[in-house]
């Protein structure tokens, strides 16, 4: 179902898995929860249990369910804890590099494969998935009020209507008129672009995971604003915060300060999470050792 | 092929992992890896990789593998990670309680009728396991060199000779001579009479699932002292570990002093992180919520 990792013993499943674990277990991840820090209303066992209860829907996507019915199904195993929303981004991205792993094909163009076949099914499915969780989501495009996801599966009419797929929703989310766009989204239209770049530095860094894991976090958020700051701050805190992510320049030292700063301000970069642990996997599959 | 918790939506698979996840991330600890301390060359990724390699033998407990089988199977995907033993002891505690839920019948007397029908080939499979990993393990009584552990599958042919099934080696364990007795081994001739009374600690506490695990443990450790502690730095340091942690009597800022002092010193009471982990994996089958 699953095919065994090359090199540590550790099926496809297994390392989609344990990504969702080394990215919580990462510090300092500055303004995230990490093994030192929890958020307010989210702590570190949520993420614990939103991994465990997760597995269901990515063994779905290993043994070949669509994209869309292993996410909802991940999702609604996720929900399983009352941190809320824990995982959602990084299964957004999991099950179609999963997919792709499984069909021995986790390459940016095996991975576009995966995406490209998405059906009006799947995006049907990816709608009914923000019923099982609070998603913090951007508004809609102006003449796109009727795929507000926050409308659930009331969308599935609109969506069969029109024939989107999910591949389609996702067009639609990475690049919004004059916005910045959805992190998450832009990487299912580039290829993976910038979690397959990640998961090259997690492999050619050295030392523990757990710095590792640290290091590409700040490398990613000083690259790109982080989405989900720019929903709940602005997109101009979400570039002031990438900038104050880039001075550390991956010194972990500095990088603590920053995150006690980034807690304390509120400031959450969860997009940068979702595709550090997208990395942590195209990393893990390609024999990093834990 | 595992029953779902009646109020988490989690599989009893589920829970036996998450178990081992928040064994290892409830903290202070005191002198275990824990979520804010990593020992010499075992790091809490380690234990998180454990907990995921594990998860086949777990499934395997759950669908109904023999003891020794689901064991062996879950010891072999803890070793694939680079710290060595993390969880072999938990697994032990573990797969019968698994077994015994699996079939609703988590009790003492449940459990009690799983171990008494392990056979000798339970027994020769986990011998078997010490092949897969370094474990810290006393020597042997006397008149029991010829099943030393550490002399891994060769000892089948003395198991099949004598007869000797699963239990009757813990029970040679629980009570050698006039020394300690193995902590996990006596849970295994007593119904498991520690993993359900501090599940019953778990359940009634309040708070974070981290701060109750770290309560749970200095009960524990409080209560009696530690097997591996007492292989490593013998019996009266053992006693004296727990004497220590029963002057903390519950305070977790003092218990942060201990676990400084525990990591300096040198001791790590891991057998009484197994019997946390499996009171925890009790705990949330009686619907501990995360």
């Amino acid at each position: 179902m699953s095919r065994w990792g090359e090199t540590t013993g550790r099926t496809t499943v297994d390392n989609a898995q344990l990504a969702l674990l080394l990215e919580v277990s990462g510090t300092p991840k500055p303004g995230n929860v990490d093994r030192h820090r929890d958020l307010d209303d989210l702590r570190f066992e949520h993420l614990i249990a939103g991994a465990v209860g997760a597995r269901s829907g990515l063994q779905c996507a290993a043994a070949g369910d669509s994209v869309g019915a292993a996410f909802e199904q991940a999702v609604s195993g996720m929900s399983n804890q009352q941190g809320g929303n824990t995982q959602f981004g990084c299964l957004l991205l999991l099950v179609p590099l999963i997919k792709a792993a499984a069909t021995q094909s986790l390459t940016p163009d095996g991975v576009r494969s995966v995406v490209d076949a998405t059906t009006v099914e799947d995006a049907v499915d990816f709608y009914r998935a923000f019923e099982h969780v609070d998603v913090a989501v951007d508004e809609p495009p102006a003449d796109a009020d009727a795929l507000d996801v926050r409308r659930g599966s009331e969308v599935a009419a609109t969506l069969r209507e029109r024939g989107l797929s999910l591949y389609d929703i996702m067009q639609l989310s990475a690049d919004p008129d004059d916005r910045l766009g959805d992190g998450n989204a832009r990487e299912w239209v580039s290829g993976f672009e910038r979690t397959f770049e990640a998961a090259d530095s997690l492999v050619a860094d050295e030392g523990p995971v757990g710095d590792r894991t640290a290091r590409v976090f700040l490398e990613l958020l000083a690259d790109q604003p982080d989405t989900l700051i720019a929903i709940n701050h602005g997109e101009a805190t979400a570039r002031s915060v990438s900038e104050r992510a880039a001075a550390v320049d991956g010194d972990l030292a500095a990088a603590e300060r920053l995150a006690e700063e980034f807690v304390d301000e509120g400031y959450n970069p969860g997009t940068t999470a979702d595709i550090t642990a997208a990395a942590l996997f195209v990393a893990l599959e390609r024999g990093l050792e834990v």
